[in-house]
C-alpha cells in the first residue's frame, strides 16, 4: 500500500464562477487510526451542486469549508485497517470524509453498505443524498396528486431523475426540462416522463407552455434563472414549489438588472396561492425509513432508471465539478478515486 | 320607508390609486323581493383591502367586478320585509351585497345574527372575514410555537390587530409594525404587543432589528414594499410567511427600479429554508368551528380587543377606502349606512 495520499483543499475561495486555481492538490502520509477508528481507502467521490455553497463564506445553512481544509464530499471507500470491532477490513462504507483518498473514520461516522443488495455507488445517488432530496422534495412538500402535472428541472440529474420517475409512480404527468436534445430524450425514452423541454431551446416559455396545457400543480426546483421565469406563469392556483436548488445563480457575483420584480413575485405568491418551500434533505431523515421502503425495491427490480457520470481518478475532481456547474455531465456525477472491488 | 336606494357602482378601473371618479353613487328604486326572498337595509358596509384588486381585471383569484356593477362588499343590515318564512322582518343578517343601501337576497345568501352575543358589526370585523383570516393564517401557516417571535404587519388594522393578540396567546413574543406613533401606542398598550415598530419612522430596519432581538420565526404578511424589505434579514430558518396581502404595492402601475431581486428572494427562501405560502380566506373554512370556538369568547369576554373605525352614510364609502389604501384608518373600517336598532 502506498504510504501518501492525495487530497484537494480549498485553496481560495471563487468570485463567480469557480476555477481549477480554487483547489489545491496535496500529498499527505497515509493517516493511522487510532483507537475505535478505522482507516478507509476512497472508492467514489460524490460531486454535487451545494458544493459551490461551501466554498463561499456568505451566510448560508451550513458553514463553509474554510481555506487549507478539505473539500467535503460524500464518499464510499473499503476499510483496509481497523481499530475498533465495529468495522473490519474489506468492509464497504459510505460517510462524508471529502475530497480525499484516504480517511480516518470513527464507526458512527460511516453506514456499512451491502455490495449485493445494490451497487455500493449507489449510496451517493439514487439510494443516497440525491435519491432522498428527490423524496423529500417530492412527497413532503410537493405532495403531488394523481393527475397533476409536476415539472421538474435538471430532470436528467441525480435529483431530478428520480422526482420524475416518483411523480409518474404517482400517476401525474411528469414534464422534465434539461439542457439538450440528448438529455431530453433521455427523460422521456428511459425516466419515462411525458414531456421534455430543452432549455436551450429558442422559445423555453412557449415549450414549456405547450408541454404543460393544463398548467403546473408541481414544480420541482433546481435551478432558477431564465427556467424559473418560464415556470412562473404556469403556475396553477395552490401549486407547490419545493426549492431545492438554484444553480443557475450560484456563480452570481451580482443582482441582475431591473426592473425588480421581487414585488411580482411576491403578488404571485399571494394571487396564486402558492406554497414555496425551501428545503435541505438533513432536515428530514426522518423520512428515510419511507424512502428506503419505497425507492430500494424499485432500483433492485430495475423498474427505477439511474445514470451515471464517472470520471476516473481524484485528480480530475475540480475539471468535474466546473462541468457539473455549466450543466455539462450527463447523470450523478462521481469521481472513481480508486477500483471499486465490488464490481468485475 | 324610502322607495328609492342608492348604491356605488364601479364607474371606471383605476390607473395606479383609485379615485372617487371610479365610483358612480345610483339612486335605483328599492327592489322588490320575489318568493323566497328578503328586502334587506344595510346598516354595516365593510371596507378591505382586497376591493382594490376586484376594481382592477388583472387575472386573479376572483373575478372582477364589472363596470357598471355594484361594487361587492361584506354587509350586515336589516330584514324589512319578507317573502319567505326563513327571514322575518327586525332580524339582522350578514351577508355580501355590497356597496349598497338596501338588497334582495336569498336566506342562503346570510346568515342570521344574534345581537345579544356580540355587536352585529363584529360579524364584519373581529368574528368575521378579517378574524378568520387572521386565525386560518397564523395558525393554518404561520404555526407559531411558544417562545417564537412572530412579526405582523399593519397590526392595528382589522386583521393584524387579530394576529397580534392570537400570537400573544400562543406564548409568542409578538412584534407589530404600524404606521406612525398613535398606531404603535395601541398595538402595544391595547393589544398587548411586545413591541411595534413605526414603518414611518427614520430607520425601518434597525427599528425592526431592535424589537426582534432573536430574529423572527412567524412573519404575518399584509403590506409587501419597504416593510417586506426590512423583515427578509431578519427570517430565522424555517421561518413561515402567511402572505395575507401586499397593500403597499396593490397602487403600483410598474416594477420598481433594478436591480431585479426576484433571485434574492429565491436564494433567500432556499439557503433559510422558508415557507412561503399565499392564502385566501374563503379557502379555508373549514377552520371556521375552531376559529369561533376560540375567538368568540375571548370578544365576549373583552379579552380580545378590536377597534372600529366607523364613517357615517354609504355617500362616505368611496373617501373612506381611499383613506384605507393609504393607512390613514385606525381599526377596522365600516361604514353606518344605515341605523343600527341594536346600539342604544
Amino acid at each position: 500500500m502506498s504510504t501518501t495520499s492525495r487530497r484537494f483543499t480549498l485553496a481560495s475561495r471563487p468570485v463567480g464562477e469557480p476555477t481549477p486555481a480554487n483547489f489545491a492538490l496535496e500529498t499527505v502520509p497515509v493517516p493511522e487510526p487510532g483507537p475505535g477508528q478505522a482507516l478507509v481507502r476512497t472508492i467514489y467521490l460524490s460531486l454535487d451542486p451545494y458544493m459551490r455553497g461551501r466554498m463561499s463564506d456568505a451566510k448560508s445553512y451550513a458553514k463553509p469549508v474554510e481555506i487549507g481544509e478539505t473539500m467535503i464530499g460524500g464518499t464510499v471507500g473499503e476499510v483496509v485497517a481497523s481499530s475498533t470491532p465495529e468495522l473490519s477490513a474489506g468492509q464497504i462504507v459510505v460517510g462524508q470524509w471529502g475530497w480525499s483518498e484516504h480517511a480516518v473514520v470513527s464507526p458512527k461516522a460511516v453506514r456499512v453498505l451491502d455490495p449485493a443488495a445494490a451497487p455500493v455507488s449507489t449510496a451517493l445517488g439514487v439510494l443516497g443524498m440525491p435519491g432522498m432530496t428527490a423524496y423529500v422534495g417530492l412527497t413532503r412538500i410537493g405532495e403531488p396528486k394523481s393527475g397533476e402535472t409536476v415539472v421538474v428541472s435538471a430532470a436528467s440529474g441525480a435529483v431530478g431523475a428520480i422526482a420524475v420517475q416518483l411523480a409518474k409512480l404517482r400517476g401525474c404527468r411528469a414534464v422534465g426540462i434539461a439542457g439538450g436534445a440528448a438529455k431530453c430524450a433521455y427523460v422521456v425514452d428511459e425516466l419515462g416522463a411525458d414531456a421534455c423541454v430543452d432549455h436551450r431551446g429558442s422559445d423555453l416559455p412557449a415549450a414549456l407552455r405547450e408541454a404543460c396545457p393544463k398548467g403546473i400543480e408541481v414544480y420541482f426546483e433546481n435551478v432558477g434563472g431564465a427556467v424559473w421565469d418560464a415556470v412562473m406563469p404556469l403556475l396553477n392556483a395552490f401549486a407547490r414549489v419545493p426549492l431545492c436548488g438554484l444553480i443557475a445563480t450560484y456563480n452570481a457575483t451580482r443582482l441582475p438588472e431591473g426592473p425588480d420584480r421581487l414585488p411580482q413575485l411576491m403578488g404571485l405568491m399571494l394571487r396564486q396561492r402558492l406554497t414555496v418551500r425551501g428545503f435541505i434533505v438533513s432536515e428530514h431523515w426522518d423520512l428515510m425509513p419511507a424512502f428506503q421502503n419505497e425507492v430500494a425495491p424499485l432500483v433492485r427490480s430495475g423498474k427505477l432508471k439511474y445514470r451515471e457520470d464517472i470520471v476516473e481518478g481524484l485528480a480530475a475532481a475540480p475539471e468535474a465539478f466546473l462541468r457539473l456547474l455549466r450543466g455539462e455531465n450527463f447523470g450523478k456525477q462521481l469521481v472513481r478515486v480508486g477500483p471499486d472491488p465490488t464490481r468485475g
